[in-house]
C-alpha cells in the first residue's frame, strides 16, 4: 500500500508541518498556522509582514465581498496620497494625541532634507478632510460617500502577524453629510457592512455594539465596533465605524451652503476593516490540525489528489484535471495537487493544515467505479465523518451543496462557541471566572478608575455595549456604584 | 424652449467647463481635461495626486482586465512591505545608481530615530529578491510567478498628473526561473499582457519593442516596452518588461538545486504597468471637447439625460431610471443624470467633456414615441453623426452593438493616426521633420554621443526597436556610421 511504503516520509512531513495544539499554547498554535500554511512570512523590517499568495488570495476574496457591499450602497472608491504633511496630523487635538506615538516620518526625499517632514498615513481623515473641504460647497454635493483601499502604517512595539503589523492593508470609508442624523445613519450602515461580511462571508459570530467613551477612535464622538470571539475566548475588534460629529469639519473647514444660503459645518464619518480580519478568521475556525477556511473565503474550496503509479498515475491525473475543469466551470475553486515528489499522505495532511474545506481522492479503483472519495475538513457537532464515495457525474451539484452546508455549519459552530463562552455575571467572582475563558456581560459604573482596576486584575477591558442588549441598570460588578450606559457591557481579554 | 431659456447658464457653464484646444496648447489641454473631468486633484505635497472617483473607476476597470490576464497564466498575487532597509537598495550597483535620486527616506518611527533608515519602495526587486531566496530551494519550486498591486514612490522634480507623480499605483510582476530561455519567455509573455491590454482594452495603437541599452531598467540585461503614440505625436512608454539575467539572483542569493543536485542561480524577470496608462489613454483618444473613453474603460458607458418640466419631468425621470435598470441588467454601465440644478445643455457638454461614449436624451416626445435620442461621443472617419432615435425596446442590443463599434472605431482611429504620423526616414532633414510631428523609423549607429546629439537638436530619443521590424542595415541617419541593432529604431519626443 502506498500509505505504508512512504511511512517514513509521512512522519517526517507531519513533524515539519504539524502545529502546536491550541490547548497547549494558543499563541504558538497561531504562529505555527500562519507560517506553515504559507499565509505570511516575516519582512526584514521589525513588525513588517509579507502576505504570501495563499494569504493574499483570502484577502482578495474578502475584499471583493466587502467592496461589492460598499459600492452597491452608492459609495465610490478613490485614492489619496500616502504621505501627509506633518502639520495636518496636528490640527485635530485628540487625533494627533492618539496617533503621534505610531507615526513613521519621512525627512528626506530626492537626496535632500524636506522643509516640512511628511508622515506616512496611519489613517486618512486629515488628508481626505482637506480634499472634502475643497470639493463640497452646496447641500447638493452631499452626501459625499468615499472609500479607499490602501496600505497604512502604524509603528508596532509588539507585532503579531495580521493582528498587529506596522503596515496593514484596509479599506477606509470617509463620508460627509448635512445633518447629524444622516451621519449617524451612515455610521450604522457601515457597521452593517462589517457585521454582514463577518457573519455571512467569514462565518464569524461577531457582535455589533458601541465602544465606551475611553475606547473611542481618536477624534470621534461615537465609535461602533464588531467584536468577534476567538477560540481562546478572547475578543477581536474586527471592524469599526466612527461618527465624527463636526470635529474634523471644523478643523478642515468642511462646510456647505444650505438651501437657505447659510454656511453650515458637515457631519463626517469614517470606518475601516483590515487584514486583521484574516487573523480573526484563523482564530475563529482553526483547530489542532491547523487552518479551517469557510468555503466563501477559501482560495481552494476543493483539492483533488490523484493517486496511483505508472500507467494508473496518468489515468488518474488526467481524470483529476478533467474533474477540476468541470468543477471550476461550475464556479467551484478547485486545485489539483499533482506534486510527484510527495506522497498522498503528505498531501492530505498538508491541505488539512491549510484549511481546504473538501478533499477528493481519485485512485484507480475510484475511477473504475466512476466515483471520488470525499473528505470534509470538519464535521460538527458529530465527530469527523468518514470518507464518502461520490459519483463523478454529480460532483458539481453535490460539492456545491456540501460547501454550503460547511459554511452554515461553521457559522453555527462559531455562534454556539460564542454563546457557550459568554456569561451574564452579577458578582466579581463570576466576572473573573467568565473573562478567564470567554466574555462577561456585566453592568459597570463606567468610571475610568474602576475600568483600570478591572484591567489590572483580569486584563479584561470593555469591548462594546451590544446594540441588541435590553435596557438594564444595577450596581457595578466591580465597585457597586450605579451602572452606566443603561445596558450590560461585554468585557473580555482582547487582541 | 428649454435650451434658449437657460442660455445664460449654458454659456457660463461652457466657459467653466470647456478645455483649451489641443492645437493651441496640448499640455494645457491635458491639464484642463484631467482636472475638469474630475479625474484627479492635486495633493498637498508637491508631486502628489488625488485620484478622484471618476478617475479611480477607470483604474479599477483597467486593473481588473490586466489582473485577469496575469492570473489566467498562473501568476499569483502577493503583498510585500512598503518600507525597505536602505542597505537592500545598495546591493545591486546599477539598481541603486538608477533609483538613489528618487528615494523617499524614513528616518524616524514611533517618536525615535531608526538605527537604519528605511526607504519607501520605488520598485520591489530588492525585497522580493530577498524573499525569493528564502522560498526557492529546489528546481521544483520553479518557476515562481508573483505579482503585486501596490503604490510606489519616486521623487519627481517636474510632476505631471498620471504621467509623472511622486506616488503612483501599479502592478509589478516578479518571477524566477531555472533557465535564461524560461525567463526570456516570461519577459515576452508579460509584454504580451501589456500589448493586449493596450490594444484590446484601451484601444491604443502601441508598438512592442526592445529598449536600446542606454534606456534599459536599472539592473536589467534586456528591457522590453510598449510605446504608444499620443495625439501630439509624442511617444509614451506604457508598460515595460525586464529580463534581469542573474543580476538580482547573484546579489540576493536566489538559487535552486537542479535535478543533478548542483546549486544554480535563478534567472529573474520583473514587469510593470501603472496609473500612467490613464494618461496615455487620455492623450490617445481625447479631442477638443475633452476626454474620449473607450467603452471598455468608461465608468459610464451610457448616460441618460431625462428632459421635461413639471409632470413631464416625473414621467421622463422614472422612464430613465427604468431604462437604466434594463441596460445595467444587460451589462451596460449606465448613469442617469437627474441633477435638478443644471440644464440639459449643461449636462450634454459635461458628459461630452467627461468622455462618455453614448448619451441618451429622454424627453416627453421621445417617451410618447417609445424612443430615446442617441448621440455618440465620436464618429470617425465621418464627421460627428446626427442624433438618432432608437426604440427603447431594442436599446440593450442596439447599444451593445454601438459600444462595440465605438471601441473598434477608436482602435482604428488610433492605428491610422499612428501610421499617418510615422515616417521611414533615411536623411537627417527627414528625421527632423518626422520627430517634429510624430515618430521616425531610422537606422542609427547606437553610439551614445550620436544619441546625445540627436536629443540635443530634436529632443527625440530612441523609444524602441520594434519586435516586428524587418532586418535592415545601412548608414546612421545622423552620423553615417554603420547602423546598430540590425533593424530600424523608433525615435520620438517622449513623455
Amino acid at each position: 500500500m502506498a500509505g505504508e511504503r512512504v511511512g517514513n516520509l509521512k512522519i517526517v512531513a507531519r513533524d515539519e508541518r504539524s502545529v502546536t495544539p491550541q490547548s497547549e499554547d494558543f499563541s504558538a498554535w497561531y504562529n505555527d498556522v500562519v507560517f506553515r500554511a504559507e499565509l505570511v512570512d516575516r519582512g526584514p523590517v521589525r513588525g513588517s509582514m509579507v502576505i504570501r499568495p495563499y494569504g493574499y488570495r483570502i484577502w482578495e476574496l474578502l475584499q471583493a465581498d466587502l467592496d461589492a457591499r460598499i459600492k452597491v450602497t452608492g459609495h465610490q472608491n478613490a485614492y489619496f496620497p500616502l504621505l501627509i504633511p506633518q502639520s495636518y496630523m496636528q490640527r485635530e487635538a485628540e487625533h494627533v494625541e492618539g496617533f503621534a506615538p505610531e507615526l513613521f516620518t519621512v525627512t528626506h526625499a530626492g537626496g535632500k532634507e524636506l522643509e516640512e517632514p511628511l508622515v506616512i498615513r496611519p489613517t486618512s481623515e486629515t488628508i481626505i478632510g482637506e480634499m472634502m473641504a475643497k470639493w463640497i460647497s452646496s447641500h447638493r454635493d452631499l452626501p459625499l460617500l468615499l472609500n479607499q483601499w490602501a496600505n497604512v502604517l502604524r509603528w508596532e512595539m509588539r507585532p503579531r502577524m495580521f493582528l498587529r503589523t506596522s503596515e496593514f492593508l484596509w479599506q477606509e470609508g470617509h463620508t460627509a453629510h448635512a445633518t447629524p442624523a444622516d451621519a449617524i445613519a451612515e455610521t450604522m450602515l457601515a457597521l452593517d457592512f462589517y457585521q454582514d461580511t463577518a457573519v455571512e462571508t467569514a462565518a464569524m459570530a461577531s457582535v455589533p455594539g458601541e465602544k465606551t467613551p475611553r475606547e473611542r477612535f481618536a477624534g470621534a464622538e461615537r465609535t461602533f465596533t464588531i467584536e468577534a470571539m476567538m477560540r481562546d475566548g478572547r475578543a477581536l475588534q474586527a471592524g469599526t465605524s466612527h461618527f465624527m460629529g463636526t470635529n474634523f469639519a471644523a478643523v478642515f473647514g468642511i462646510t456647505y451652503t444650505g438651501e437657505d444660503g447659510t454656511a453650515e459645518l458637515c457631519h463626517t464619518t469614517s470606518w475601516g476593516m483590515s487584514t486583521r480580519m484574516i487573523g480573526g478568521l484563523i482564530m475563529t475556525h482553526g483547530d489542532d490540525k491547523g487552518l479551517v477556511l469557510p468555503p466563501t473565503l477559501a482560495p481552494y474550496q476543493v483539492v483533488i489528489v490523484p493517486i496511483g503509479r505508472g500507467e494508473q498515475a496518468e489515468a488518474t491525473a488526467s481524470a483529476a484535471t478533467e474533474l477540476a475543469a468541470t468543477l471550476r466551470h461550475a464556479g467551484i475553486r478547485t486545485h489539483v495537487d499533482a506534486r510527484p515528489q510527495v506522497s498522498p499522505g503528505f498531501k492530505f495532511n498538508d491541505w488539512e493544515m491549510r484549511g481546504v474545506p473538501i478533499r477528493l481522492e481519485l485512485g484507480p479503483r475510484d475511477l473504475a467505479a466512476g466515483t471520488a472519495l470525499m473528505s470534509r475538513r470538519l464535521s460538527y457537532p458529530q465527530p469527523v465523518a468518514a470518507k464518502e464515495a461520490i459519483p463523478l457525474g454529480a460532483a458539481p451539484e453535490l460539492l456545491a451543496t456540501e460547501l454550503a452546508a460547511l459554511q452554515a455549519m461553521l457559522t453555527r459552530r462559531a455562534t454556539e462557541f460564542r454563546d457557550d463562552h459568554t456569561a451574564v455575571v452579577d458578582s466579581w467572582p463570576e466576572f473573573v471566572a467568565a473573562v478567564a475563558v470567554g466574555w462577561a456581560l456585566a453592568l459597570q459604573c463606567g468610571e475610568p478608575e474602576c475600568e483600570d482596576e478591572i484591567k489590572a486584575e483580569t486584563t479584561a477591558t470593555p469591548r462594546c455595549i451590544p446594540l441588541g442588549g435590553d435596557p438594564e441598570q444595577g450596581p457595578c460588578v466591580r465597585c457597586g456604584k450605579p451602572s452606566a450606559y443603561g445596558k450590560r457591557v461585554i468585557f473580555a481579554r482582547a487582541y
